[in-house]
């Protein structure tokens, strides 16, 4: 039995999510028939994590054990010649026996891409967040310091969870702006649900003159949702990275 | 009665084509709907030319009669907040009664996006064409420049036509690369089926050593489908803007 460790690009738009969900189209879902028809194998392929209903990724990681002894190099290609063109492998790897996508996580990188402008794309909607108001640079550079570091996120993270732990460590938030889209890139240990996307919607507010900064200290220090911006649609979101160690 | 011109972006990735048909999800009838829900006429929005399913615009244009007495700068906001997210309306502008927007188009440039590499992208491969073998660009500009001009171009068109007059005039083609992807914007006065796709594949056949240029030529002197190259597919295809007089 390998242990193999899957590295995985894919367009959310057209999926349920990750997760498999009966009668629904799944990421996780197309992997186990793409899988099932090339070794005749029932597997469980493991994401690092899930991702909602229109969320994408550049490099979500999954692992997965399997009996079948083609050499490692030629999975891609026959993974890739049955899966659809929405999800693409980009590596497969043989990982140590105890290696596990999600449990051995250690950190990951979160993209979400934003149009700032009167009007969506309707070219780029399904690969693009969009935001309306004219935001100022230099507050949204300023104010993302302050969610740096380990902080009770309870304020960042939608009702419906049923973590009981809100406590995690963001390592970095870099910005960049390109013509009129601005790229968010948030590097942190774990994240809640919803996190990435409240943390991009409570930015943009404050740096658009929609929130004030005592909101966002507000937000972390009563982790109360109430303070914090709105949450950013899925579209605009991609998995970037996960690190393991 | 007052005829509107409408300039609009789409894409063209869920909607079975331009053109209205039965049961199916198309531009057209889209813009139909938000036209009859909003103004309870039904009308009749007629596009400067069809485009195939799969295929988008960045500018097609498009007529419709209106006994709606709103102003004409409402219309854009109004159709926007009925269409769906795929469909934007990008202007609206009063035209002259006897504009037509198929009859009356002069010009049309339609833009070809083609990623070179081993892989598709799975994010933007609805939006994006594919060609998987290295191209010499040099190659690609020079063997361009034997197309431009008035020519019979039925050895660019599909079989499936019912035209009977293959001469087209090609006013420009200019090609540009950024990173791994190529850009072709084709100016002509009108195109066959699928004549853009045509091009576009026998212009990398032959930069890539796959076609001779005597093909080209054959293509161009006999007619027959047989000399050119490889039909791209729909998903890189842009319609970018119609020129009228």
């Amino acid at each position: 039995m390998r242990n193999l460790k899957l590295t995985i690009e894919y367009n959310g738009g057209k999926f349920c999510g990750w997760q498999k969900q009966n009668g629904k189209r799944s990421v996780q879902g197309e992997l186990e028939t793409a899988f099932f028809n090339l070794t005749g194998e029932k597997t469980n392929v493991e994401g690092s994590g899930r991702t909602d209903k229109g969320v994408h990724a550049l490099a979500q990681v999954a692992s997965v054990k399997t009996q079948n002894t083609m050499p490692i190099k030629n999975f891609k290609y026959a993974l890739n010649n049955l899966l659809p063109d929405d999800i693409r492998v980009k590596k497969v790897e043989k990982a140590d026996d105890n290696f596990h996508a999600r449990f051995s996580a250690k950190r990951k990188t979160y993209k979400y891409l934003v149009h700032i402008g009167r009007e969506k794309s309707a070219i780029k909607n399904e690969i693009l967040g969009f935001y309306p108001y004219d935001v100022n640079y230099e507050k949204l550079l300023s104010a993302s310091k302050i969610l740096i570091g380990k902080h009770n996120f309870k304020g960042f993270c939608s009702a419906n969870t049923q973590v009981k732990d809100f406590e995690r460590t963001i390592f970095d938030i870099s910005i960049s702006k390109k013509g009129k889209d601005i790229s968010f890139e948030i590097t942190g240990d774990g994240f809640l649900y919803n996190m990435v996307r409240i943390i991009v919607g409570t930015l943009l507010e404050y740096s658009a003159g929609r929130l004030d900064l005592e909101n966002i200290k507000k937000a972390l220090k009563t982790g109360d949702r109430k303070y914090s911006g709105k949450t950013m649609a899925p579209n605009g979101l991609y998995l970037k990275s996960v690190v393991y160690e």
